[in-house]
C-alpha cells in the first residue's frame, strides 16, 4: 500500500489510489457476438481522424510526429492540463493550418471529447493505470484504440481490453515502438530468412536509469511512476525489449505462444537511498516504502519450449540496454551493441596457408561464429545486406521526423497506413496483452517465491490459426 | 536413459552407466566426530606430495603447471591409460629430475596408488561422475582432495563429499580456476572496496561452443560429455561463471547464501542436428536421444534477496561468454568484454562550458555511468587502479606458466601455498558443493515446469559465522 503522501497533487492522489492489486482472471468462453480480432480488418478510412489523449513527455512528441503522417488529421487533443492541450494544438495548427479541438480540466474530459468529436482513432499516452479505462471508453464510442506501453498492468484490465475489442470490433493495439527500430526490423528480417536456424532463446530488457525523474515536479513527466515502485514488486515495464523478441518467435501467431513465467526481484534499495540523499525528510518520496526490487529478472517458457529472459531496471546506475538477443541453432543476433554471430551470418575467417589463392583471399573480419561481428563496418555491412523492406521505404522519412531514432514515426505511419488500407494491425490486441501480462505474472511469481505462473490465453485458442506478421514492404 | 551405444568403448560404457538420476537428499544432523570445515586449517606440510588422477586434456596441463609450483612434488600420476601416465611422468621427470610413480590399467588403479603412495593431496581431473567416489576414497586414505569442476553432479554425491571431508578432516576443494582470473580477482577487489555499493544482482554463464568435441575419438578429451547431454536436462556445467559471482557476494561466508533456484531449458536441437550432419546413421552419437536443452537459464535467489542469472550452452554457435556481471546500488562490473559503469567507477564526463578551467578540463572518456567504460585504454586504467594484490604478486609467474591465461597456475600455487602454510583454502567444501548444486536443482526445476528448488544448506547453519574470503596478498 502507498503510505500517506504529504505534498501530493490531486492527480497524483488519484493515480496512487488507482494502482490495483494483482488479480488472476482465468479464461472464460468468448461471449456471443464477440469475434476473434487476431487478423481483423476494419473498413478502410480515407482520412483518419485522430484524437490524442495525454500530452505530456510522450504524447506531445507523438502529436508532433502525427502531423507529418499522411492520410490523417489530428482532430482533438486532450489532457488534464489546459496549457498542455494549448501547446499541442498550437503545434498542430502551425504545421497543418487546422486547429484541433481542445479538451482538459478533468480526468473525464476525454469522455466528452469522444462524444463530441467521434474520432476514428485515439492515441493514449497517459498514466499506466488509466490506459485501460480510456481505451475501453474509446472503443465503446467507436474509435480504434492505440495505447502506450504497457497496455495495462493487471490481468483484469488486459482482459477488459481484449473483450472490449472483440465486442466492439475496434482495433486495440499497444504502441510498441521498439518493434519498428531499424535493428529490430532487420533482425526480424534475418530471422524470417532462416539465417539463424531454428529459434531457441531470446533476451529482452528495459534497463534505463530513470531515478532522476523523481526530481521532476513538472506535470506530464514520469515522476508518477515513483508510486508504482512503492506499490508493486515485479517487472513493471516489460514490453520494449520483449515485443521484438516475441515477434521474432511468432508468439501468438500460429507458431508458438507464451506458456509460463518465473520471476525474482532483487532487493529494493536504490529508490529509498536516492530519496533520502536528494529530498528533505518530510518530502513525499521519503514517506513511501519502496518495495519494487531495483532489478527484476523473469524467465518465460513458450509452448514450443523456447526460453526468454526478460529484465527490468529503471533504478540502478547502468548504461541503457534492451538486450534484443535472439538465438537459434545456427547463430545469435544481439543488441547493445549490435552484433551477430553464426554459421550463416559471420564473415568467413581468413583461410590460412592459402594467401592469394582464389577463395582463400577473404579478409578476416571475424573468426567465424567464435567472435561477434560488430562495430561500425559490421553494422554498415549488415544494414546493406539485411535492412527490412519497411525500413528501406520509410527510414529516411523517419530520420527526418524522429522519435527515438525514427521508430516512433514508422510506427505511427504504419498505424495510419493500416487503417487507411483496411489491413490488420502489425501488433494485434492479443500480442499487446500477452507482452504486458509479464507485469502481473511477475508480481505474482515474486510474491510466491518464484512459483511458475501460466499465461492466460487471451486468444482463447485462436492463436494457432493466426498468420505470422507478414514482411511489410 | 542412455540408448544402447554401438561403437562404445569399455570406459565410455562405464561412464554412461554411472550417470546417476537426480536425488533430493535433505539435511540431516552432522554426525558426532565430524566437524565444520568452513574455516578449517590442516597441519602445515613442508613439501606437499601430490598425486595427479586423470591425465587427459585437463590433467596433463595441470601436471605440467604443478612442476613449476614451489613447495610441492608430483609423486604419482594415475590414469586409465598407461600411455597417458607415461606422457605425464616423462614431463615431470624432465622438469624436476624425479619420476613420479605410474598407476593405470583399471578404473580402480587410483585406490592402489592411494594405498601405496599415501599422497598428501590429490588433483582429480576425471569424468564428472567419478569425481565424488575418487575424492571420497582419497580423503579416506588421508589425502586432501582437489576436484575439477563440477565437484559432483548429484546432491547425493555432493553430500558424500561434504560428509567425508567433515569426518576425515581433510580439505575437499573444487578447483574453480576462474576465481583466479585477473578480471575476477580485480572485480572481487573492487567489490570489497565498496566501489559498486550494496550488491543486488549477478550474472554468470558458461557459453562455449563444444559440439566439435563429438568428433574426437581420442581418449581423455571431452567427447564423453555427449552422454550427459543425452541423459540429463539442466545446467550441467554451472560453476565457471557462478564461482566468482558467489565470491563477490560472500555466499556461504557470513553475509549471504543461496536460497532457491528456478530453471528453464530451451529445446534440444543442436546436438542431434550435428550428429546427423556429421556422423553416419549407425554411429553411436546417432543412437542417442539428446534431451538436454541447448541453452539452460536459471535464476537464483539468495537469502538476502539478491538475484543471480546462470546460463549454460556448450552447443550453439555463439562466442564464448561467462558474463561475469556484478551489479550494486552504485555501479555494475561486467565481462566479455570487460566493462564497468557506476557513480564511483566511471570517469567523469567532460564538464561543458568550462574549457581550461581547473577541474573542468578532464578528458571525456565516458558519459558517467550512462556509458560503459571499456576498451584497451579503459582496461589498462582499471588494472592500474584495481588489480588484486594476489594478481600483482603472481601475475607474472602465471603468465609464464599459463593455463587459461594464468588463472590455473595461480590456483594451483594457492592450493599448495595454503597447504604449506596451514591456512584455510580459498574455496571451502561448502562453496564447491553449493555452486555445483545448480546442476541437480536445475534438472529438477526443469523437470517440474520451473518449480522453485531450495538449496540444501551444506554447512548445516554454520555459514553464518564463516568469515568472507580475506584479501589474499
Amino acid at each position: 500500500m502507498v503510505a500517506p503522501a504529504v505534498d501530493i497533487t490531486a492527480a497524483e492522489a488519484t493515480h496512487a489510489k488507482n494502482i490495483a492489486p494483482v488479480d488472476t482472471a482465468a479464461v472464460t468462453p468468448r461471449p456471443e457476438g464477440s469475434i476473434y480480432m487476431g487478423d481483423f480488418r476494419a473498413p478502410k478510412i480515407e482520412n483518419v481522424r485522430v484524437a490524442m489523449i495525454g500530452l505530456g513527455e510522450r504524447g506531445l512528441p507523438q502529436t508532433m510526429q502525427m502531423t507529418a503522417v499522411p492520410n490523417c488529421e489530428v482532430v482533438a487533443v486532450c489532457d488534464l492540463h489546459a496549457d498542455f492541450t494549448k501547446r499541442a494544438a498550437d503545434y498542430v495548427q502551425k504545421e497543418t493550418g487546422k486547429r484541433p479541438v481542445e479538451y482538459s480540466g478533468s480526468p473525464e474530459a476525454y469522455i466528452k471529447m469522444l462524444e463530441e468529436v467521434k474520432p476514428d482513432a485515439v492515441i493514449i499516452s497517459t498514466y499506466w493505470e488509466t490506459h485501460a479505462p480510456i481505451a475501453v471508453a474509446a472503443m465503446e464510442h467507436g474509435a480504434h484504440a492505440f495505447i502506450e506501453v504497457p497496455m495495462a498492468s493487471t490481468l483484469e484490465d488486459l482482459w477488459k481490453l481484449v473483450d472490449t475489442s472483440e465486442r466492439t470490433q475496434k482495433h486495440c493495439m499497444m504502441l510498441e515502438n521498439v518493434n519498428y527500430g531499424r535493428d529490430e526490423l532487420m533482425f526480424l528480417n534475418m530471422v524470417r530468412q532462416g539465417l539463424i536456424g531454428e529459434l531457441l532463446h531470446g533476451e529482452a530488457a528495459y534497463i534505463h536509469p530513470l531515478k532522476e525523474q523523481m526530481h521532476s515536479v513538472e506535470r506530464g513527466c514520469g515522476s508518477w511512476r515513483t508510486y508504482h515502485y512503492a506499490a508493486r514488486n515485479g517487472n513493471l515495464y516489460p514490453t520494449h525489449g520483449l515485443g521484438p523478441v516475441a515477434q521474432y518467435m511468432n508468439i501468438a501467431r500460429g507458431e508458438d505462444t507464451f506458456d509460463r513465467l518465473v520471476s525474482f526481484s532483487s532487493p529494493a534499495l536504490g529508490r529509498a537511498d536516492y530519496a533520502k540523499k536528494n529530498f528533505p525528510a518530510d518530502h513525499k518520496w521519503n514517506q513511501l516504502e519502496f518495495k519494487c526490487g531495483d532489478i527484476s529478472t523473469s524467465l518465460i517458457k513458450t509452448k514450443k519450449g523456447r526460453t526468454i529472459m526478460v529484465q527490468w531496471d529503471e533504478t540502478s546506475p547502468r548504461p541503457y540496454d534492451r538486450k534484443n538477443l535472439i538465438q537459434g541453432t545456427e547463430g545469435t543476433l544481439a543488441g547493445f551493441p549490435t552484433r551477430i554471430a553464426g554459421t550463416k551470418v559471420s564473415p568467413k575467417p581468413k583461410k590460412e596457408g592459402e594467401p592469394g589463392q582464389p577463395g582463400g583471399a577473404e579478409i578476416a573480419e571475424g573468426d567465424g561464429f567464435h567472435q561477434w561481428y560488430e562495430g561500425e563496418k559490421a553494422e554498415a555491412d549488415m544494414y546493406a545486406k539485411w535492412d527490412h523492406p519497411l525500413y528501406k521505404r520509410l527510414g529516411e522519412l523517419a530520420e527526418e521526423h524522429g522519435g527515438h531514432g525514427g521508430m516512433d514515426y514508422i510506427m505511427l505511419y504504419r498505424v495510419i497506413e493500416c487503417l487507411h488500407n483496411g489491413e490488420p494491425m502489425d501488433q494485434n490486441v492479443y500480442e499487446g496483452a500477452l507482452w504486458s501480462a509479464v507485469t502481473p505474472l511477475s508480481e505474482k511469481s515474486v510474491n510466491e517465491g518464484g512459483a511458475p505462473q501460466v499465461f492466460p490465453d487471451f486468444t482463447r485458442g485462436d492463436w494457432t490459426h493466426t498468420a505470422p506478421l507478414p514482411v511489410v514492404k
